[in-house]
């Protein structure tokens, strides 16, 4: 390997910082970086929030029911942004309606994604730790209120950065073969086996943790996950059309 | 900067490759590194599949309308994929409704897109190039039955790798100030200035490049691109609800 994927192959969520704030300068690097990642027809469709007013860290952090979002060391929040596109073609006199297309959704929110993936792989190579939040998805209207977003921007996913006060383990991946396929999707008949070994490396993972012991095999803990899902989370699609997004 | 993000800042789209296919080792490293983003409660819901079949990957560069597809070292598809879930969820007993909601289809999305840009830093690392394919959501349906995907999972973006032949320039983003603000979302009276001088910048650096100049400001571009939408990309919601995903 090389330092670069050595530094991915680390990657573990720290949900746990010391109290120290991001200096505006990393900030801003980690934003620059971010803003290198791939982005569709160059059109950069997307933004971010820094979250830096403690009441809307409290605030985020009761939307997505996770209490240490609101000790993070810097709070950014991706958006998926078609607005200032929009207005560009408004001024050059053209119609916005393709704006609101569920392509255009799924450009920016993939815009944002390889953003936030980039920023956190800077992060931790300056010693940063974070974790990436889908929690801040159980209610999108009500963030995108406590935002101020206005049509045509959408939330799609929250960093929590800062200096690591935990170590935590690596959690295993899975085997390769049951995840990467060479020119079509696999038949099922034979998985079993290999996800039977995987559950045996969770169970081994599990119960070297010293807390938080919480499932026994990884089937266990996607089937508990399949029945714990947020209700407001059942609303996104309609929150993202309320924002004039994915209506078509 | 370190070298990690002196890497992310000279990232570049490359289209055009050496004839030289990658290695089953450095596929396999590649894959690693984007199995070890970061997954929305360690669900690993996404897949990735690798097409190697010539066949293949020519169909592919028509469904995205570009040739050089055809020619790449190494293209992986990445997959939201609910389906192994969905599996292991069944043989436990459980309701597998869920998985068709919007949720998990984006849960899975973002999964695979942060382990893409993953496995793009991982390749720039080892002096390989690539470009992101958002082009081949143009026919979802084609690509799910070209690729045999069941119910359940569906292509999200694809990655054409290979050994670069060519040295395109950096493309200069957007000045940090309208893309990254703080606690709320600004109002729009201001960035036509801000807009304009980035306008100027676009303008410089497609003037300067030996060949496709196509574009004298970012105003433009971004016009052109909200009038040239690929219909089947209209289809691209329909597409995903007939593999069963995001219905709810």
């Amino acid at each position: 390997m090389n330092s670069v994927i050595d530094l991915q192959l680390q990657h573990r969520s720290i949900r746990k910082f010391k109290k120290e704030a991001l200096s505006e300068e990393i900030v801003s690097k980690l934003v620059k970086a971010g803003q290198h990642a791939a982005t569709s027809n160059y059109a950069q469709s997307y933004s971010i929030i820094s979250i830096t007013d403690p009441k809307k860290k409290k605030a985020i952090a009761e939307i997505g029911q996770q209490a240490h979002i609101a000790e993070s060391g810097h709070l950014f929040i991706m958006l998926a942004d078609q607005s200032r596109n929009a207005s560009i073609v408004a001024k050059q006199g053209g119609s916005t309606n393709i704006f609101s297309s569920f392509d255009k959704f799924f450009i920016g929110a993939t815009d944002a994604i390889l953003a936030a993936q980039n920023i956190i792989i800077a992060a931790e190579s300056l010693g940063l730790g974070g974790v990436i939040l889908g929690c801040i998805l159980n209610q999108v209207d009500e963030l995108s209120t406590l935002l101020k977003l206005p049509p045509l921007v959408v939330p799609v996913l929250g960093i929590s950065l800062g200096y690591p006060d935990q170590e935590p383990q690596l959690k295993p991946r899975m085997p390769e073969d049951l995840i990467h396929f060479e020119n079509s999707y696999p038949q099922k008949d034979n998985i079993s086996a290999q996800l039977e070994e995987y559950d045996n490396t969770v169970t081994e993972y599990y119960s070297a943790r010293d807390s938080n012991k919480r499932f026994e095999t990884f089937a266990q803990m996607v089937t508990d996950w399949s029945l714990q899902t947020n209700p407001g989370r059942l609303k996104m699609l309609g929150n993202i059309q309320k924002q004039d997004m994915a209506k078509f």
